[in-house]
Parts: C-alpha cells; structure tokens; sequence
C-alpha cells in the first residue's frame, strides 16, 4: 500500500525525537517503508513466524500475548498509537516469534523491512545511534515493568496502569488486562469491585 | 588502580563477541578504563548516586536491589564475572540511581567513563554499533525475565534458576533469592521443602 506524507512524517518526527537524521537518510527510508491493514481480531504476528518487519502504528492497537501448552493466554503488552510493534526476539535473533500480536481494533501500520533497514544503517552512523538510542528506550520501559512486577502490589499496579492508559481499558478484555498486570482475573475483578465500593 | 593486559583481555573478549573491534579503537578505549576493587558488603552504587561508570565484572559477584518506603528489599538482580554492572537507568539518563547495588563476595570491577565513552563512540561507528547490541542483548534478557515473572509459576522460577545458575545459590541469602524470583520468603522455603521431600 502506498505511503501518504502524513503517515510518513508520524514516523520520522518520533526518530528525530530521539536523534537529528539527515535529510538523504529519512528519504532512503522512505525506500524501505511500506504501509498495513489490520482488521479487529487480525494478527500481525503468530507464533512460529520468522518475522522480518517492524511495524509503527500510525492507528490502532495491538496485544502481544504468550500461550502456554494448556492454551493460557499471558498477555506482554499493549502497543498503541507511534510505538513499535515486533516480535523483538523474533527480528533481532532471526528466531521464529514466540507471541502472538493481534489487532484489538482496526490499525494501520508502517512496515519497515530489517534486514533492509540493517543494510542502510550500515550506510550512515546516525542510524546506528538511533537504533542504540531506541534500543536503550526500550530497555528502560523494559526494567521498569520489571520493577513493579517485583516491587508492587496487585492494587498499585492496575491503579498506576488506569492512571498512565486512562483510554486504553474500554478496548482490553478484563482477563487480558489480569495477566498483563500478573494477577488472576479474581484478584483484578475484587480490586476493581473494592474502588467502586470506596468511590460510593 | 592500573590494569593489566589479563584484566583488559576478558573486556575485550566479551566486546568481540558484539562486533568486531578494530585494533586502534580498542587501544582507546584502554585509555578510559581503570580497575577497582570492592570488598564483601561494599556498594558499587547506593540510591540517590549519579552513576557515572559502567562496571565490568572481572571476578566476584554483586547484587542489585531496589528498597521501598517500608525498608523491604526487592532483589533486580545478581551480575556475575564477565558481565556488566550498573545502574542504567542512571547511567543512560543522567537521573540519581534508583538501586543500590552490593558486592556479595570480594569483587573485582573494571570502571568504565560512560560519558568519555561516549565521546569514543562518536569518532568510530564500530562503537555504536557495539553499543547498539550491548543494549539488544541486556533487552532481551529483560524481555525473557519478564516473561519467566508471567508465565510461570514459582515452583518453575525456582528449578530454573537453580539448573541456570547452580554455583550462585551458595552466596545468595534466601529473602534475596526469593523477592528476585517475584515470590515470598514462606514461598520460597516450601518450594524448597517439597523437593527435598521429593528427592528423599
């Protein structure tokens, strides 16, 4: 699918965010980019897939989950509106997806190629800063979910997490929203019970 | 203190296995590396410091750990010979250290200026693209811990982490093995009881 300026420049405005990028190398980019539909349901990665894209979401939401053997769904993140979308371990090692990412409404998304992606930031350091920059953002998101899956208790977690996605609750199922917050479903629906009875 | 070549080798080694590094950059970077020793219930970073070097394991063991309001310990994480240490969080935004982190045996650490590297990392793209896959591999292994914190069940987390690491539990206090791997201390010791029994 074609690529407007719009969309584009969604994308490029968070890279520069995190580093200036010539002129030249955005317009290599452009090159790479391609642009997805997902309807409500549509998965952008299965398990078992090698994925070879980066996805940015101009549009929607995604939900990355795991399954285990007995069919339990244990969901990782909730990717929205300019974030990235990838099996990371999946693009980074080469490896086949190990979770899932389904739509949970109908999004649109930039692809970005790897490989190819890999090849141009040979090309230039400024892509290897904003990889290493992205990178390092990620990681911090990383050990701060670390952080309050070890340091805080069921309660502080789902009120932080209404706090910081005040919109996001109305598209997430509860027993997703559960595992995400590592709790039972129980535990999530006594401690939303227990705010409504404070509130009243 | 001076570093000797052993010491710099088993750096260098481990960067080699990220990238390839050329001959000259390795000689700078020598130049911004001391070496430090640290004692048995020493403090490589205590909460409120601004960390301004990354540690490289030569020998020993340290543990990072956050401490909430109430005084209790939560443990991040144990870092072993021939890994980095530091408090990233710290270190990559320049805000005051979140963690504390400790010397559970008498350890040995080269010290690394992470501003003055990054310095080094701009006058060769080797440096960024090293940095980039430091980052890649350290976001993985969140990636994996915040899984393992969600998908499994404590009984799990503890056979893992004794067939991963069966030489570390000797010097680990049990309180602090137990909040790493995200259960309580009662957990943790009737995890532990039930194998023995089992093993009888």
């Amino acid at each position: 699918m074609a690529i407007d300026e719009k969309a584009f420049s969604s994308l490029t405005s968070i890279l520069n965010q995190f580093t200036v990028m010539p002129d030249n190398q955005i317009s290599a980019l452009r090159t790479l980019v391609s642009k997805a539909s997902y309807k409500k349901h549509e998965y952008f990665t299965k398990v078992g897939d090698e994925q070879t894209h980066i996805g940015f979401v101009l549009d929607g939401l995604f939900r990355l989950f795991y399954v285990d053997l007995k069919g339990k769904e244990y969901t990782k993140n909730f990717m929205m509106q300019h974030h990235f979308v990838a099996p990371y371990n999946s693009v980074l090692s080469g490896k086949q997806s190990n979770l899932y990412i389904q739509a949970l409404k109908d999004s649109e998304v930039l692809l970005i190629n790897y490989a190819e992606g890999l090849k141009l930031a040979d090309s230039h350091s400024c892509w290897q800063i904003l990889l290493r920059k992205i990178t390092e953002s990620a990681y911090l998101q990383k050990e701060k979910r670390e952080s309050d899956l070890l340091f805080y208790d069921a309660q502080t977690r789902y009120t932080n997490f209404i706090n910081e996605f005040p919109d996001l609750r109305r598209h997430i199922k509860q027993q997703h929203l559960a595992t995400f917050l590592g709790m039972s479903p129980e535990t999530l629906s006594r401690i939303k019970k227990s705010k409504i009875d404070k509130s009243q």
